[in-house]
């Protein structure tokens, strides 16, 4: 089990859900980037709880706490390191004694794995709280990226029945990247908002959660970063993109799509557009050969539905060692896509600047 | 740019396409596994060109030397160096200039990374040859991972429009097992060969190529392996897929499907076998928290068309920077699906091994 | 840069001698490992400031407050994070414009790495404070070792012109290791002592420093633990050693006493003792092949003189590019050595457990 | 046990002393280097045992065969893999069951922790002869760093009581590093060569053998060059140098003499030359808080006697358990440190290399 991810760029998580602290160090940051913190607070806002009705009411104000590395908002080379203190926590509402699972969750291969002595309280380590040291390090990440003239933003693709728009695979504007930055409910269609909001009230009213997808672009990225075989651009963000909980898929351009697929259709061209060579398509998602090709990367994670649901479950009592049904208790998220959009824009970011380095 | 992967099993592959040989170096493999070599050459055989019509008629015989780290077909914890020698690579065919990039291939970025100095005959390092020494470490892996009672098996889920059966998500007997292992054209539902054979070959007759998807399912992993965050069985396997040239996605168990469904559908509950829990359905694909939760491993990757078409394609001139047309030439596998089975059969192998360890 | 190191185990270290706090985290410890936090405490009071007069009289209080991965004392297999907060920390001595650079610290070159965007106040995170959160991790690694029976001690084996005994390479006993264990000036001829501690005072009287050499060993260690040809035992330890400000210097066995020697008087035999094959001598320290060999692992390090030291030195400033004679203000060791033992024994300690996880 | 290493170039070395073939992969090369193929076969040949009377009369033609990476012996970019066919190998004096492990061998370590399925034949992979690809890489590395303004040359410092003079650490210019680089028998003062080979001499007659040291030197670096805590110059090159077999001591400038010293003599202060600063003494070895300072880098290491001679040695018997007297057959060198010098060489050149990039 690690925590740790990164060539050039290492990136240290630790807390648990119920613990002390949850934070992070930044290890391979460049000095003398000159960090806005106010854009930091801002994702680490758009992932907190308690933004609306959709989201979970336990509020944490998340607010994170520099403790290196940093000297007056500029980085100094040295290993940033990030603590939240965890001041609201019941932890009442759990105990430290796994006896019944959740099904879906980590509660049971952690038991097995750990022998019982992994916190348990709100999922430990395993929590999706943990993402936010992770939002913390992404818009760090942004920002050095965006000196280099990289933007990243992503979007609510769909939550259960309800789509938005997709990218533009070739054109995504500074306006749009900019719009989704700044947005809680992060969608290209704004028609959409009612009709996917009511979707996921549905699916709270009846005690239950729904799942979606996350479409992610990347633009400015040079031509000719990552590579064959082990360092490719779909294998490095997979690698940190399946460490955001729920994420059960991961595809680049078409993605599964291109399965029904022939080759002439979707084969990406090129042609000159004044003295420089650009893609006539770009189903590959700006990716090609695990290489960056200077089109748009696009991306798009599935998200399964939130385990946490207060209807009864099938599960056993590990103790007793029988069957035994479970009601989730506290109150969790019926669908946790909209908070994990500025996760999974972090988790490319990160993702992206490890390469570039 | 590396090729080198794994923790404690390390994997370096080399290589190009029309270079003197390729091969690759496993380091970590514990001492006194005895080899069964028949079985090694089976899988590369399943992978080799040539087999059929539906395959590239260039005959490789890839046969694999090895050098160093076996001893009478038994490891001796030295790392394992393996060479297959190119025989019969027609250059003439390339010659080392990059002038047209062939579309949706590594040529362009490559020429851009390596300022032109790339191995540009018949792909180079990027060419889908380099599977060879993949499967062989695979083939090496899946006889180690055979020992810890698990057993790694994967088969053609799509070509086209045309659908294999998928495998039950709790239950993969080792008779089909042992069937795809064999196959080289890994089926479940025999009576879509025919039917599958003749979508790829409508495209083959218009000098098309056609798309994909496979799924491999790994049976008998203990509970607990992998681990939260960046050490998660997605993450590590994913990481090595997108490795392998024209693998578009990766999703486990329900994968994209998760983002219509709801929780009450799709969570994964727990009941009492005996004195043991077992889970009732499987739709995470055997992984929860990033670990191992002991239901089968399901997973399935997209594979795009092959990019080299005999249709004449859109590119440019990167000498004259001019438009213009290309038509690939030689002749190519109107669909590689088939010989991609073993590969990810490999990786996988592979990646559960190192995670083991 | 780098502050992370391990392969099984990871440690992150952060923070600066001035900042707000430092600390780290350490990833991959096994779970359910029971904490003794008083034996943690004393190793870093022995490596803390302040103890006599001997050491530096800032007091710093390094009271390491654990922010996640243990419950009532016993690791839950979660990163464990620990911090320790700045609290006495006077800036005015220092100001972070790097003018006039230390001899023989780390100043220079690090105003060069990092355009002057570095933390200087107090060497930043070079100061060799960082090494506190070292030794927190090694007192917690010699607990998990302890518990597989291996045991790590130090002394000092040299200050200046006085030389303590060295260590029986074939035998070391319990008790003396549970003496030096509990030691603030760990010797194993305390007939030493007060020559020693006169030897150090006539340097600091002269407003001047002086240098030294500690000797450490593990016993207990398996046979066959580390390997070639790079992670030997030996260069293993080496790389986390020379990590500690100060050390110029490492050697195993008779290290570089070798030189002079012939074969068949520094040759290790073997004979039978009872059923058990053991070493007669133990000139290569434990260590042959790069692998454990049973006997007592034996190692000792080159400490430098402190550099900061009162007397005026040769400098240049960087502001107007002249030279410019320096001298050192505050107060500072005139002799580091006594509290590196703790540093020296943790860092050995953290390796050899990283090597046999 | 891994024989990998390197974070952005990677080497991995394979092979046994008397298996098929010994050779290296080394990933992440620039493309586009140009390698002067004669300087790589002069380092292998100044390696290659047979040069003289005083080596082991085994002739090794030690011809390395390029497999990939290299097209016209220009880089491209992708992994260089590397083979030496074992030509002129007599098992027969050997045989794969270890029953006498030769005293401060490799033998017994590795036999405990391969179970005994390692290769025993000369060593297997623990064999001198797996410093061939090391110093193939060395000189690739060499060359690369030469177009950075980087040199590095070593010189057989002492060999038992016979001593060369020291670089002067302030000042090596180029007439002494090229003339080291071509030499078979590397000495600053060449008046020592006679007496020195008479000492080697002497222990052949005797049927002993004899150790020494080597200091190395590399020139032109620039500051700021690795870092604290874990990337440092001294962990990093250490790390390398420890995998090279007999190596027992890895020291920075002055090393072990540092601690008999004091902080006024000693520390390297600065001085304006010109408008550049430089270091008026090089007592640190060029390398200050684990960077380069600009200051020629010195580093010295020790070197056991060989331990095969010919002598009756103090061993077991492993099958019978029993005590046994050994007589190590074959002929060995009575002294490896001549052709130790461009291992060390190719081990620093690398190291430095990797830090560099």
């Amino acid at each position: 089990m690690s925590s740790v991810i990164g060539d050039k760029i290492k990136l240290s998580i630790f807390g648990e859900s119920h613990g002390e602290a949850i934070g992070c160090v930044i290890d391979g940051l460049p000095a003398g980037v000159e960090l806005d913190m106010d854009k930091i607070y801002k994702d680490m806002s758009r992932r907190a709880p308690g933004n609306d009705k959709f989201a979970t009411p336990r509020i944490e104000k998340d607010v994170p706490k520099i403790l290196s590395g940093v000297i007056d908002n500029v980085t100094t080379g040295a290993p940033l390191a990030m603590i939240i203190e965890n001041t609201n926590t019941k932890s009442a509402d759990y105990g430290n004694i796994m006896s019944v699972p959740r099904p879906s969750h980590s509660d049971y291969p952690a038991f097995v794995k750990y022998n019982g002595f992994n916190d348990v309280r709100g999922g430990g380590h395993f929590s999706g709280r943990l993402t936010a040291p992770l939002v913390f390090a992404g818009a760090v990440a942004k920002q050095i990226l965006a000196q280099k003239g990289v933007k990243v933003a992503a979007h609510i693709k769909q939550i259960g029945s309800v789509k938005d728009d997709s990218f533009d695979f070739c054109n995504v504007d500074d306006e749009l990247i900019s719009k989704l930055n700044d947005s809680r409910f992060a969608l290209i269609n704004d028609e959409v908002e009612d009709v996917m909001k009511n979707e996921i009230e549905k699916y709270r009213l009846d005690l239950n959660s729904v799942g979606g997808m996350i479409e992610c672009v990347a633009v400015g990225m040079p031509v000719g970063v990552g590579g064959n075989m082990f360092d490719t651009v779909e294998g490095k963000l997979a690698n940190i993109l399946f460490g955001v909980p729920a994420v059960k898929g991961v595809q680049f351009g078409l993605g599964f799509d291109f399965a029904s697929q022939n080759g002439a259709d979707v084969n990406d061209g090129y042609r000159m557009n004044g003295d420089k060579v650009e893609l006539i398509t770009n189903n590959n998602g700006g990716v090609i050969g695990g290489m960056t090709n200077g089109a748009p990367i696009i991306l798009s994670v599935a998200i399964k539905p939130t385990p946490s649901i207060a209807k009864p479950q099938d599960s056993v009592n590990l103790q007793t060692m029988s069957d035994e049904k479970l009601v989730v208790k506290g109150r969790h998220d019926p669908c946790i896509v909209p908070r994990a959009v500025p996760v999974i824009e972090g988790a490319v970011a990160l993702g992206l600047l490890d390469l570039m380095m």
